[in-house]
């Protein structure tokens, strides 16, 4: 292992300084002076790696190294520092350190690369503060718009506003727009949150494509009635209509390997405990790498669920709340991770991304890369979040194989 | 059909114009001035009617036709004047308007019966105002505890404090009670509050039994999730595995032909579209009108229940919010009731009730009798409850008949 294992994981944890919460976990969120120090830090650390550094029109912190050509397009390595309100230390941040790793590693032995490399640390991906995340992705993709800089956090503050605290200038925000010539691809290294890694006993895995959230909601109309006075068979019960649908997505969502669907909210009215339901709403998270999957999956359980309610006399609708398109993995780039995989004698282990990530809006930007960290237990977005140090080192000796590769 | 239709139907039109809504329906809550002046419309009908009136400590409004025999049991006809909030004209007042009739036909025929018979307009049996309801019923049958007058309404005002405004002493709440010896059985006429007899086509049918409800509260606790992040075999979904139980309750309840389940509330936590639910809580409400089926349901229910979700490795509680007994009606009394239909050449029609009713509170204290009236479309406790003349006047016949053959 090349890299410095050691040191990956000090900064690791001098950067979770900032934010640290009394009872536990970290909370940072973006344009915050908790933000600012980690940023500053973040920046120290670049420097310390030789590379020049700059803060971009979203506030986004770049470092660069020189490639022996620097007119050809940069190979990126992004991910951010913000957190959700008492989160763990991580989420973001590791793919950051890791990537300011990989730099200083080659620098310490004097490679060089014909493309230049950069490394990323993105403003606001969690939208915890705003409501809407990816911030600095976005900007740097090109398709952050300014009605976009127009929401507001709790307290009423517009991203437009708290940039312009923070020192920025929201009307040049098209400034942080990247030319895609300029860029040769994108990678990233992000604790995987789940557990498949853990139950497959993998360090780290290769990202076969990020999956994109399809948000409906689900409203099932049937008639209210008297629980005690309405027998079984005369009744038009929204929530049995309801839960008949559910188990069909849930079935059907099975029969596909990297679709998963969740009903996450549901509620029935008029809600008494003695009054059958005459309404049933639930919401609807539907992911899939493949978006072709995703239409397919959609199309069936909407096309069952009209035909289960028509024959029930019930009425169904189905708003859409949001539509992401996932974005696969380019090719090439898990190609060259499954040989740097190969040489460092790791077995080759891929999946899918079911949370969204900053490299999602790179999917029509350049071809994207991730590699994924094993997390403890799965659990993420919490003060246990945790990853050990030795998998950590893993999945960024993998990341340094896979720059080297990419930037030559 | 001896008894005055049209009077019968006045008089109900009469007796809804106290606590009558401008945008429709009935609020006629216990203790106010709007019932103080339906009772008092109501004790001038009883008068009419040729009855002695008395209220009694609980504030029940009863009227005695005398017995050949004074010394024998009395045979009570009940129902109630309060309403729920914008209900309809017919629940309650319809059963003690009808009663009034049967007297009222008896004396203006000149008939004499051996026993007495009375006419009760109970207080309070809906519980809209202090949520603690057949306030009346249970005063007479004596299962009222004064502990039960601390109950209080919105204002926070106590049913104790309500009964003194009106006039009543709470404390001499006792004195209401009757003793079982001087009743010999107790008959109600009430609409169905359901399409049982809409469906068979029937104007008026014989109540079996008044099924008691059981109110339980399940939550069963599995394993919040990332709703992208963790594949659909790595789940713990405390809502499907809500949805499988549900559907099993649904089931086995269908079973049998008088048991009724119904959820009416569900919730899940955290309760984000994007989270899988770590717990659901939902409201079961198991009726029928025999308690050994009930508990055989329940029994099947929860033993189900828990081998499932100890089987997904989930936790699951159920607790108890109320138990009431199912009251059967008499054998006895259903006899005579089927004999005065046959006589009227009304189609024999018998169904259990679901809701509950005063005569519940008799259950152990003398034979009880209920006959139920056609409901249009199975809607109560709404403005657009609704029964006709007709079904009204067949159903008083058949309580003018029953009554005539108990009394004798």
């Amino acid at each position: 292992m090349k890299i410095n294992q050691e040191r990956l994981w000090t900064r690791l944890h001098e950067l979770s300084q900032f934010g640290k919460q009394e009872k536990g976990g970290v909370t940072r969120f973006s344009f915050t002076e908790e933000e600012r120090k980690a940023k500053d830090l973040v920046i120290s650390y670049m420097k310390e790696a030789g590379m020049m550094v700059q803060e971009d029109a979203a506030g986004n912190v770049i470092g660069r190294k020189k490639g022996k050509n620097e007119a050809s397009p940069a190979v990126l390595i992004g991910s951010h520092i913000d957190s959700v309100p008492k989160g763990g230390i991580f989420d973001g941040p590791l793919g950051v350190i890791a990537g300011i790793e990989v730099v200083q590693t080659m620098n310490e032995s004097d490679v060089e690369t014909e493309h230049p490399v950069e490394v990323i640390a993105f403003t606001d991906e969690e939208g915890s503060r705003f409501g809407f995340g990816m911030i600095g992705s976005r900007a740097l993709a090109g398709t952050l718009q300014s009605e976009h800089l127009q929401q507001s956090d709790q307290d009423g503050m517009t991203i437009a506003q708290a940039m312009a605290k923070a020192g920025l200038n929201p009307e040049c925000i098209a400034e942080a727009a990247r030319n895609p010539e300029t860029v040769k691809a994108y990678v990233e290294l992000h604790i995987e949150q789940g557990k498949v890694l853990e139950y497959a006993g993998h360090p780290a895995g290769i990202v076969t494509g990020i999956a994109g959230p399809l948000w409906t909601r689900w409203t099932i109309k049937g008639e209210a009635g008297h629980a005690g006075a309405t027998p079984m068979n005369q009744r038009k019960d929204a929530l049995m209509a309801a839960l008949n649908v559910i188990q069909y997505i849930e079935e059907e969502t099975k029969k596909y390997p990297n679709a998963v669907a969740t009903v996450g909210q549901i509620d029935v009215k008029p809600g008494g405990v003695n009054v059958i339901p005459g309404e049933t709403t639930f919401t609807l998270d539907l992911r899939d790498i493949d978006e072709s999957v995703r239409d397919e999956v959609e199309a069936k359980i909407i096309s069952y669920a009209q035909a289960f309610c028509e024959g029930q006399g019930m009425e169904i609708e189905v708003d859409t709340l949001q539509r992401v398109a996932p974005a696969p993995c380019s090719d090439e780039i898990r190609a060259v991770m499954e040989e740097a995989c190969r040489a460092m004698g790791i077995d080759l282990y891929s999946l899918p991304s079911g949370a969204g990530h900053d490299g999602m809006q790179f999917n029509e930007f350049c071809p994207i890369g991730m590699i994924f960290v094993r997390s403890k237990n799965g659990i993420s977005h919490n003060p246990n979040e945790w990853s050990s140090k030795e998998d950590c080192g893993i999945g960024t000796s993998i990341l340094y194989n896979t720059v080297l590769h990419l930037a030559k």
